[in-house]
């Protein structure tokens, strides 16, 4: 049956009972019922990958021990009942191994952020998707958020003006105790050098903020100054991180993130200033996107009303004054995910009009944790971005 | 296989294209992974039906031309493909013969609100469901949201002390024109006294405000004194409602509805106070619930965070700060309905801790538009609430 | 010296040390530099009178033991020592004998609202100002926001449409308890019958969120239907209200008041709905005026940014962004007193374009005051608000 | 008479007609009923020097045609009719001459911030209050704000644990284009290098953050790195500044300042996160502070409630919900600064409780304006705060 008649069928790598970041993307593949979880490697410890599969309704035949026995086993099953997409929700070391093989292998992946564990494998795996021809969505969520897309639509139609001065923040503050030395198991390995990467909050979040950033403004960063702390006695990567920035074309920006702002629940924030308009949109509020002028009244501009832009619509699933969240903004990425996998297992060209992040967010993500870590350990001193 | 290792399979009654209401049922029950949607009699146009069957992926055999035919070819289906229960998604004066039908067929249903067409078909609709013993959930979608739920726990644990006050209020704007006079398929029937009931704001949102007061407060009407108003010209139902309630037990109430409140998206609100706190919740905002006391400082109680009632935690799907809405909410009292229907399929008890809204509520809903409707003809004169 | 060479000279009836709202008049009048206070009949208690008098540094010859002896030696002063005006603080059932008798010597008077005990009271005040052709002020403070008065522009100026609904409302939480059993000189008069006069909570602020929804949308009152509660038990008057109203032309409005609605502090708000548009204002936020559409983003108008209209600017002390307060909005109708004092004791004619509330205010406000507790008292009946 | 018995008598320097703060200043000063403007040297302009004494009410004989001529004419007045103190409200390069004149003639000052045009000045002017034995009062308003009081006051009390991170910022808008190409005379001197010094956003207003956020932490910088810009073509001063600060004893900061935030009005905001929880105040809505938590909900404390701390009641003059705003804040700086010069002035000791900023602050504040153009200026490059 052709991919546009039938509900796509994935596979997911991690996310296992326990896990956070699974479940989230469980929802947002199923919430349109647009596809069906039939498989799974979600845990490495048996007895968890058996249940977990109890769970999620994954037949017995079909709940791996390991990604590689996923892969190895799926690759071989008829077209008709094989993987159209795997989606990898393991932590960050984990990232690389997996989403190589299962491309490589003809599936195509969704993939947690950020990308890899290092720019090295990002820039890596970026080649592996250029020579398999799959499709890979890297899902930086917040870009998922109809108001997001506003305000970029904002930015490209010239609403603000050039674009002067970017704010971008993301204060958390549940790891401000040693949450790691006990059995928070999503403190454990976001704090762990070894599973996280070169960095602990910039790269949870840090990113996010880089990449909203980017997304809304189009901006590319010319250098940065970072200025990373670990306020947490024991914990062995940064908690807190501090950026000034210069982006090509003369704006500016300050970027924070912190994981120890103590009481702020998720708290991502951006402001931008044009020459013309600024706006402001908060994750924690995310169906309004306020946009401020010189001389007349500021406006709250409200997800789902008409004079939202045409093209924005169908990222939208309830009428006005119904708020819609962080999984339909997650949704929002899956949902363009299945369109270009439809038309790559139906052996269609890719729609011109996607819209989620691919692996080259990943690699610029990549280069971001690494220069503002290098920028830091060198004691908070300006580098020029890397180029790509 | 035993309901509890197996998705739940269900069929809709309406929800084809260019419906409202069917599509959140989709999401709400798609959302967890928990029930797939395999027959629907979506349209009684059987174009659109055929359609909508095919978007939906509902196999063609399963699309029927009518929720009759669907009743009675289900009703014959062998136990393993059998729908466990019925979505009844379609205008308020097609909700009770679907309902009657496929309870005495035995199947369980999920049913839109308000209940019926008028309050002697709820009434009988409550003895259908009690003589089949069949399950029937009414989606009064508000309460399941996790900081209503916590607003009753407040309450319930006197934390509030007793209650004196309750204000709630439910204003929209979308109706301020003639909009049904257009080719709005929602304004259409809903401002349509022979397929909405005898009334038009109150019966469509005013009573997701009195079942929100009543979920809350668990007080009961004494007597009611309502001001309806159709502001808009040549509409037959009111769009606009205010009213004064006296509770049981002596707490006083004020709520009020309106379709021409323009600019207000969908700003059901409520505030109750009692003898030592009040609480205030948006529903627009639908993450915080906002606690004030005569001598501290006014609290934000946010949701996911580790001191919402443990009883409570099911209800919320991802952390603190990343904000969940209406869908959310809604799939709540899906899985409230899951729980209910796999112990039925499976011929076990009901669950003791049930939460969500019933015929009873339904009852209740529909005794409520009428005794306004009557309250306001007669003048806006003070009327009992009558015994159900 | 003519008037407008110099500072205005007022003496103040009663607002004598522990005294709430004759400090505000005098912030409010000091807040210029327009006026001077040197005389005061501050306290019927000798004692505290005098120390009051030292306290504000008015002289100890001008500083009087009644109201009387002030009345009668003060107008014996020669033109150059005069006061002014008279600013009556005193609890309700010493507004009258003051007026009646500063008026009737003479004397320009800004009287504390409500404007009398009781109607009739208000009435012969009414007739009393017009024959001396003196100047009486009366201190609904809020009409003197700014952007209360803009809201009234928009009003005016068709921005709105025709006005369709009003909700008034003003929740306070002091008297949540028996308050008047202490202490709290307050709660004293304020709960007394024979100081504050029929009404408790509707007398004292009811009649503030009347007067706030009458100056902006310049409705009349056609009936209304009141149910007034006394919650608190040992309280002689009502701590509650809510009220039904019916304006002349159609519009419909809720107006609900309360001293036991817990933890909130004095949380006047109103929005008003017309067919255009709709505007939302809160006192406790008083900068911002939300102005609400059927098809654009909703605007935050801010106090003191251009677009105000000009005719207001006078209005404001400080630029855009430096918020004002409620001792600011008080201080705008002692300005516009003191151009109605400049003109009257330079024998000015007064200005056209005046924007104070007058006694005719204060007689509207009674009869308000009048009605709705006797629809109470009649089991909250729809009674025609009177002929003034 | 004893300075306690009667109002205190100041002259001003600036402040005539078309200026912005000097108005503030006399409103600051009149609010309470404590002070009268006898004198001034308003304007440099003869005309408009006496245009403004005369709408001041201030007699001709003591409206002086130059600061000196006032300091000389005032120094020779008797006892009873000497001024108690002078308030300079020029531009920043009109600070210290005037300033040093009355300091030395025996008068004591309430100063404009900052403080003066360079930190030699500063530190000069602190000699010379330290060798006169003046008062001088340094008008950071801010702090006068009693929200921001009490956020000292939960940082000294230990609340919030060891400070961790502060994030003081304070968008405006108003210079995003070249308005000092107009008349607009705030701009015209705040923009010129002559008259406001080596720093124009900066020093404007970052200098007010750098204080807000010193007073509520009591943290002295060690480092910063700032990245000034001039955005606006033809300016010849930064109007925007981003600032990364490490603070003696481990603490990081972000501070950032702008003038082209276009939209912004006045968005002075402080967070401060500790170990033990966090704190937000926002200056457009001045009478909440937010106070987080790990493990509860979120407190928003009102001005004027019973919770807030006893020593700080003296600075609110409403109660609570009733809003005060930038003028009490200004005020209260100004109340402080009247309790100091009573005593100086009736010879007595100076209380040791005073609570306003003082030309240490000053000092600081040039330092923070001397470094961070230094460090902007080296290309954002580390420096040292340099020794006081």
């Amino acid at each position: 049956m052709s991919a546009s008649k039938r509900k796509l069928r994935y596979g997911m790598v991690g996310g296992g009972r326990g896990a956070f970041i699974g479940a989230v993307h469980r929802c947002a593949a199923y919430i349109d019922g647009q596809a069906d979880l039939v498989a799974g490697a979600f845990s490495s410890e048996a007895e968890r990958a058996k249940a977990s599969a109890e769970d999620l309704f994954v037949a017995p035949n079909r709940a791996y021990g390991s990604y590689k026995e996923m892969a190895e086993k799926e690759a071989k099953l008829p077209a008709g009942e094989r993987l159209d997409f795997v989606s990898i929700v393991t932590p960050n070391h984990q990232h690389f191994p997996p989403a190589k093989l299962f491309l490589e292998k003809g599936f195509n992946v969704v993939l947690e952020k950020p990308a890899t564990f290092d720019l090295a494998e990002a820039k890596a795996l970026k080649k592996i998707v250029e020579k398999t021809g799959k499709v890979l969505v890297l899902t930086h969520n917040y870009t998922g958020n109809v108001m997001v897309k506003q305000a970029r639509e904002l930015v490209r139609s010239g609403h603000l003006g050039d674009i002067r001065k970017v704010v971008a923040e993301y204060p958390q503050g549940w790891l401000s105790t040693l949450a790691e030395k006990g059995d928070n198991k999503q403190a454990g390995w976001r704090t762990d050098p070894k599973r996280s990467g070169a960095a602990g909050c910039i790269g949870d979040i840090g990113t996010h903020a880089e990449n909203l950033a980017r997304y809304i403004t189009g901006l590319e960063i010319d250098s940065l100054c970072a200025d990373l702390t670990t306020f947490v006695k024991g914990r062995k990567l940064d908690d807190d991180g501090n950026i000034l920035v210069r982006y090509k074309g003369g704006a500016k920006g300050l970027l924070h993130a912190s994981q120890i702002s103590v009481g702020e629940e998720n708290a991502l924030n951006i402001r931008v200033y044009g020459t013309k308009a600024g706006i402001e949109w908060h994750q924690e509020h995310p169906n309004q996107l306020i946009v401020k002028y010189p001389d007349k009244p500021t406006e709250i501009w409200g997800r789902g009303n008409g004079y939202i832009s045409d093209g924005l619509k169908k990222f939208t699933r309830t009428p006005s004054g119904h708020p819609e969240g962080y999984l339909e903004a997650f949704a929002n990425v899956y949902a363009e995910a299945f369109r270009a996998i439809r038309a790559e297992v139906s052996g269609k060209k890719q729609p011109k009009d996607l819209d989620f992040p691919t692996i080259a967010d990943g690699v610029y993500g990549m280069a971001f944790i690494e220069t503002t870590v290098k920028s830091s350990k060198l004691g908070a001193k300006w580098l020029k971005f890397p180029k790509l």
